[in-house]
């Protein structure tokens, strides 16, 4: 895949100067920022076919369940024009294992390429990706207004632009707050083992200009003690009719500390992540990873050979540590499974 | 100074195939383990003059405050046989602002260094290196009573034969659990920006052949939630007179999620540790380090160019959140100033 060192596009989807995920205005190719190589080099890849875009995916050239679903849509988009069609949507589908925007977006705009014409599958795939920064900009409202003033905001992982259509859910929150005035600054944990607070979430709040302080994963506890958080905000892989969250390692242990010290811990993610046919968070199988993932960083082995790390990807929260589920069909305060399904038979969408 | 790829001596006084520091059996050099590097390589750094030994504790080659002051107390056995005792006791003691532990081994013998022979010097560091590891060992023995059979245990940082004269205080009950039979196995936060736990307490504990399993910082409440940790063990920088914990950054956190999930919170470090002259942790100056130490990782910078990291070196564990303090005068359950002091009026030693 070719690489280009800046986004050749005039208005993004995106909304900002970059975009994890953006569609050429012929309509002919995908743009990818590699975030592999974030923060040292900005480089996006072209990706000209639809099994271009699935290895990116594959390769984690884009990660994010939102922008994973956004890139495939387009990945849609461009099978649209190739021959074999089915076997394209499936090799998208199957790109990552667990992503459920993944197969809901080829879904969706699989539907309309069978149907219709080039055009209005490009159409489909830009209308997925604007609703998706739609809901983020929707979220970011609502969850803006739920901080004091001057609010001094933990987060974890990447839960921004980057792994969204653009805006970003946690970080969106973040964003309509820092717009509104009402943020003094962001505290980010580097997020071992991939350190994507480190490389992704210190990259986008700096590029737009948004204070924030990077900590590592044990430094929490002593800023709470200290008074120095008022609000803790992070995404989620995984929300259980329960309201259990699945979500990034290390975000459980946030939430302890958060209800120890009165601080509120607030989860923002589109309603697609609410898997109603999941009961509870003790049901969703955390996946344990490579160990090599942990003991070698940036390619040097920090651990003695033959020591073994584990690796769990995510942990779950359980409901009653969350204050508030910020949502674009609302917020749901001290959420279960009667104001999750409530909300379920809403329906609204963001205007 | 020249480099070893191993000890020279037949009966280190650590008591197993590697220490932090010996003297040579000549008493002509001081040979320091370079904890620099490990765990890629093993190579013991020889120190032939007063001078070397201070330069090898400022440049960190050995860390841990009961190691610093075996290191100094041969350090000063080194200057008693050159001219300028004096000025050697002062370079030595300010070698590391803060270690308790320095000053007052090089106080020690160094009153023997000034009214002694230089073998009653050499006999007196090498006594104070033999305490060392007997108050070691007693803590071990009386914090292994403390845990379950086949107790899982988490650590942080390193508490062990690395940061000593030899056995360890966190690890010290890791050791003696093992021997008897009582530990399944270790949980070591890999202890971030430095890493520690991956580099010193996987090693020694590898060393030994002591099952270990490495985390990051932010894996532990995952684990707490499943049941899989039956006590947490750490060492100390520092201990108020009210039984508040100074240890490093990441240690309060853990206390916090150790009281959630009902499981004993246990601190390991000799009497020495213990400051009376401070009230309350509230008064212990938590210093604030450099941001590059967590923003570059083994040469290699994880974070944009622009972006500062926070670094407390440590944080503060209140005592209601300490289950009991293991000292080698004996055990405090619920340590508070009473009961602190009471222990201080014993002066009782290991055996």
């Amino acid at each position: 895949m070719r690489s280009l060192p800046r986004l050749p596009l005039d208005r993004p989807l995106s909304g900002a100067r970059y975009s994890a995920v953006e569609l050429s205005d012929a309509g002919d190719a995908v743009y990818l920022l590699d975030q592999r190589r974030l923060p040292g080099e900005v480089v996006y890849l072209e990706a000209r076919s639809a099994a271009e875009v699935a290895r990116a995916i594959r390769d984690m050239v884009v990660r994010g369940a939102p922008a994973i679903g956004v890139a495939a849509a387009y990945g849609v988009a461009l099978a649209r024009r190739e021959g074999g069609l089915d076997a394209a949507l499936d090799e998208l589908a199957s790109a990552r294992p667990t992503a459920v925007n993944l197969r809901w977006a080829v879904a969706r705009v699989g539907a309309v390429a069978r149907r219709g014409s080039l055009e209005e599958t490009r159409e489909e795939a830009r209308a997925l990706h604007r609703e998706d920064v739609a809901a983020c900009r929707a979220m970011g409202a609502l969850g803006a207004e739920l901080l004091p003033p001057r609010a001094r905001v933990l987060t974890h992982c990447n839960a921004g632009a980057l792994a969204t259509g653009g805006y970003g859910t946690a970080l969106g929150v973040v964003r309509a707050a820092w717009a509104s005035g009402r943020l003094s600054h962001v505290l980010a944990d580097e997020t071992r083992p991939y350190l994507q607070g480190a490389r992704l979430t210190a990259w986008e709040l700096h590029e737009d200009g948004v204070p924030v302080e990077l900590l590592t994963d044990g430094m929490a506890g002593h800023f709470f003690a200290r008074g120095e958080i008022d609000a803790v905000i992070v995404g989620a892989d995984r929300i259980a009719a329960s309201g259990d969250v699945a979500n990034k390692i290390g975000t459980y242990g946030l939430a302890v500390l958060a209800r120890a010290h009165e601080v509120p811990f607030y989860v923002a993610a589109p309603w697609s992540t609410v898997d109603l046919a999941t009961a509870r968070g003790a049901e969703i199988v955390i996946e344990e990873r490579a160990s090599d993932e942990v003991t070698v960083i940036s390619g040097v082995r920090v651990a003695p050979e033959g020591v073994r790390a584990r690796h769990p990807g995510f942990d779950v929260t359980p409901a009653r540590l969350v204050t508030a589920l910020v949502t674009e069909r609302g917020v749901v305060r001290a959420p279960d499974a009667a104001s999750l399904s409530a909300l379920a038979l809403t329906g609204a969408r963001p205007t």
